[in-house]
């Protein structure tokens, strides 16, 4: 059922990922420019298109299967008050989406997405990642097992999120090991630390940095060491969606920081996804940046539990929408531009 | 049936507009604090649902009724070759407004909005304004009569837009003359000027700027001379809006320009506004500043007709949903946090 029994398959299939498909992208780039509308005004909607279409290898992109899927995870270094939240608030917050309760809920609702919500052994947290490997070797690799397991071949576009407390330093401490700096560049308030609990997590980054710094040359040791349960998954499910050929938007700063492995891995491992909103939380403009992705939104947002990409899903819609139900200047009888 | 017979009547509504509900938003911030997420981690959309709950007046902000206007006009100044495409695009695209294949028929439906495409008097267009005023204050005072009367007062929000061949001159010249600057500072490519019609355009709102030069201290006159029967129309519609209690989406450079002479006669004019997408238009984040605005979206469009409008209403159902039916952290049995 697993398809990754060790970390070599996992590291060939994602130096192995299909690419998207340029003859529906070019359809895509040809159609655009017989629309009624001056050539290029729909600016990114234009772009979000070809991608859509590239990435499902289709010409006229569909959105009618979109599906949000939270994992979430717990953490053994939030005994080091990394947060302002107890442990416990992750499994009551699962609860919450259960019933319906949470943002993310009403945003999928909005969205015309389906949701689902999948935890990750709450009751075993990872180890303290500034002592131990956060998971061993089986632990990561049945996490991203999972994580790639969950994805429907069928969607038409995947929106991936998380729910973890003490879930920023992980993925704060994942984007030091993979592009250099230390914990005061890269930690952020989080769920709204003050500066004493700043204090300590920016000690527990560099602690960890240094604990597992023989580790840090490779891509899914550095998930692994510093990473977390919930962050395993979503690069998981990353990899499978680009094996369905399914878009996929990232949210916000720690499922950015799970996904960026694969990156460094194989460039051109992300280009199926789009960071949805840049997180208020320090290190994410930065983590993009590193990226090279540029993201659709910003709205001062920082709550993780895909939010932000539920929030962006609209935006895909109206990019379809426009870039398959347009008249042609021609059907429209509408005379076109010159130069000036 | 026009509500304003003269200048000095449209001038006084303007200086008269009713407030907001500090009770309802006061209300918002209340319930905010209770949900099931850190504080303020929801970001602008906790203050879009402040924003709506104060200019609805309701301390639970709904969006049952949306509706998107785009008021058309014809404007004489394209005679000077402003423009890359002919006067006539302005009716061949109503009718294909009326006919579906837009991109605001798309973004409508997405936005689950409805739309109404309202052209005035295309047939005559206005004068041209490098010569002569565009409007005499009959015409003027017509257009924003018929932009007021547009407005249902039961609607949740209203999105406004325009078409108009040649109206991103008209809109750079009232820039100028509310702002200061010529037509280098505020001309834009529009619909995709050359160099040589770059020439042309900022030569035109050079010309008009100084031959109306004796009338440009009376924002409203500044809206007559160098404005469009849309623009009127737009401003009408945004006053309507104030006096109904409905929160409004202004479009890109085009639209705001439109309403911008209301923020000049009165401060707080246009806080029952937001600019809903900073357009690609050059003179737009500049008008925005003046304005002490900041647009929700920035997606690189530049195409009018209310199409950043309508992307942006997701947004404010997503604002909406969340503060409306999220579970507080009492419902839900979630612990609350801490300082750190």
């Amino acid at each position: 059922m697993s398809p990754y029994l060790n970390l070599d398959s996992l590291r060939q299939a994602a130096r192995a990922l299909p690419e998207g498909s340029s003859a529906a992208a070019a359809a895509v780039r040809a159609r655009q420019a017989t629309l009624t509308k001056p050539a290029g005004s729909l600016g990114r909607l234009e772009a979000l298109a070809e991608w859509l279409a590239r990435w499902q290898g289709r010409p006229m992109p569909r959105l009618d299967r979109v599906e949000i899927i939270v994992f979430a995870g717990n953490h053994g270094v939030t005994r080091r008050g990394v947060s302002p939240f107890p442990a416990d608030v992750t499994a009551q917050m699962v609860a919450n989406f259960t019933a319906g309760g949470a943002a993310i809920n009403q945003l999928a609702a909005v969205a015309g997405a389906t949701l689902r919500v999948l935890p990750l052994s709450l009751d075993s947290p990872t180890a303290d990642l500034a002592v131990a490997p956060a998971m061993d070797e089986a632990s990561f690799l049945a996490a991203v097992s999972l994580g790639h397991a969950a994805v429907a071949p069928e969607l038409d576009l995947l929106c991936l999120g998380e729910m973890g407390i003490g879930n920023t330093t992980a993925a704060a401490a994942i984007a030091a090991a993979l592009f250099g700096g230390d914990g005061r560049r890269w930690a952020g308030r989080g769920t709204g630390l003050d500066e004493l609990g700043m204090a300590r997590k920016r000690a527990v980054i560099d602690a960890a940095l240094v604990r597992h710094a023989a580790h840090l040359d490779d891509p899914l040791s550095v998930a692994a060491c510093l990473g977390g349960r919930e962050l395993a998954a979503i690069l998981g499910a990353v990899l499978a969606a680009r094996q369905h050929g399914i878009p996929v938007l990232l949210d916000g700063f720690v499922c950015t920081a799970a996904a960026a492995p694969l990156a460094r891995l194989s460039p051109g491992a992300l280009d199926h996804t789009m960071i949805a909103h840049v997180s208020a939380e320090a290190g994410h403009r930065a983590l993009a940046a590193s990226l090279g992705m540029t993201p659709l939104l910003d709205l001062d947002m920082r709550l993780g539990e895909a939010s932000g990409a539920a929030v962006a899903v609209p935006l895909l819609r109206a990019a379809a929408a426009c870039h398959t139900g347009m008249a042609t200047f021609a059907e429209a009888g509408v005379s076109a531009g010159s130069g000036g």
